[in-house]
């Protein structure tokens, strides 16, 4: 969604019911044969997995709204190579630091603290990378904002609510950019969106 | 290296030294601050995240070798789906399975066999989509081998060595493809060149 707004695009935000399991029926699952969200639809074609969904979305679409990618060979290789460290080193450890301090949470189930230490350590370790990386260059592919910055908001929006919060405060450059891309007018849309 | 052979590049292979820490010198940090490998140079121009690499080398170098990668966007993107379903669902249980059954073994560790059994399921599940996908075309991306398909090698070499061939075995379209891709002479060439 937060790609879509970048790019100006119209579009309608269909829900899935979790709570009927409507992402594992056989109409769900001829759209995404794994039964999770999001899918997209764009006219008669359809994707699943979200970060194939934003390059999609950046790249069809190249001539509106915000540039989220470069066509020049090297710039793209350096901005897919930070979305690689993010689905590859971020995601992993953020995806489980959100599962243990904020979903648990959601679902009333204990959060593991020795999971979340370990855990822990292994983020500080992407952050180091991600503030030296930031001393370089104002965002992660470049000056400017990119779809390797883009991928990281919903973890970085999750994290950023929990205890996790104090290594972001104690890492200034990677703090900086998270409140710059955190802010950003279509990111808060979406997070409006969302319910409470 | 499957994908530098198959664009007919010529390249120097440098070994890095695991057994004295070589990956985490400050040298090599400099290439990759994770220190890891793959690390890839072509002329100045550095970069780390095997995926990442691979796309360069089949979007710099279109003209040459085998066509890894398409600029059509919607077929573009439905390859780049089936990259990420690589990256974020078969290669997170295949690693640890890889882990578990072959590289432990290396070291003189123990398989832990419930965690096998967990991951095993996980990989029938995927391997399950695969079969489905696989009646529709030859390969993951369309009807002809790409890059998502290559990012398979490395970990289909290594399951089909181990009792996980059975799950293969089971799948005829899956076990198909499998064959394929690893009778391909680039990947051959690259297995010759692996320590024995």
């Amino acid at each position: 969604m937060a790609a879509l707004f970048e790019k100006d695009l119209d579009f309608e935000f269909v829900p899935v019911d979790f709570a009927t399991r409507e992402q594992k029926t056989p109409q769900f699952l001829a759209l995404n044969p794994f039964g999770q969200v999001p899918v997209f639809e764009d006219g008669d074609f359809k994707l699943f997995e979200s970060r194939a969904i934003t390059k999609y979305v950046a790249e069809a679409y190249a001539d509106k709204g915000t540039d989220l990618v470069c066509k020049d060979p090297k710039i793209s290789a350096i901005q897919t190579m930070w979305m690689e460290v993010e689905g590859q080193k971020f995601d992993p450890t953020s995806s489980k630091l959100g599962w243990e301090l904020y979903f648990k949470q959601m679902f009333g189930l204990t959060t593991d603290e020795a999971v979340v230490a370990d855990l822990e350590k292994k983020l500080e370790d992407v952050l180091d990378v991600y503030e030296q990386r930031l001393t370089e260059c104002k965002y992660l592919g470049g000056d400017s904002f990119t779809l390797a910055d883009l991928h990281h908001l919903p973890y970085l929006h999750i994290l950023i609510g929990t205890k996790m919060k104090s290594l972001f405060d104690a890492r200034p450059h990677v703090n900086a950019w998270a409140s710059d891309i955190l802010s950003r007018p279509t990111w808060v849309k979406v997070v409006s969106m969302s319910p409470k």
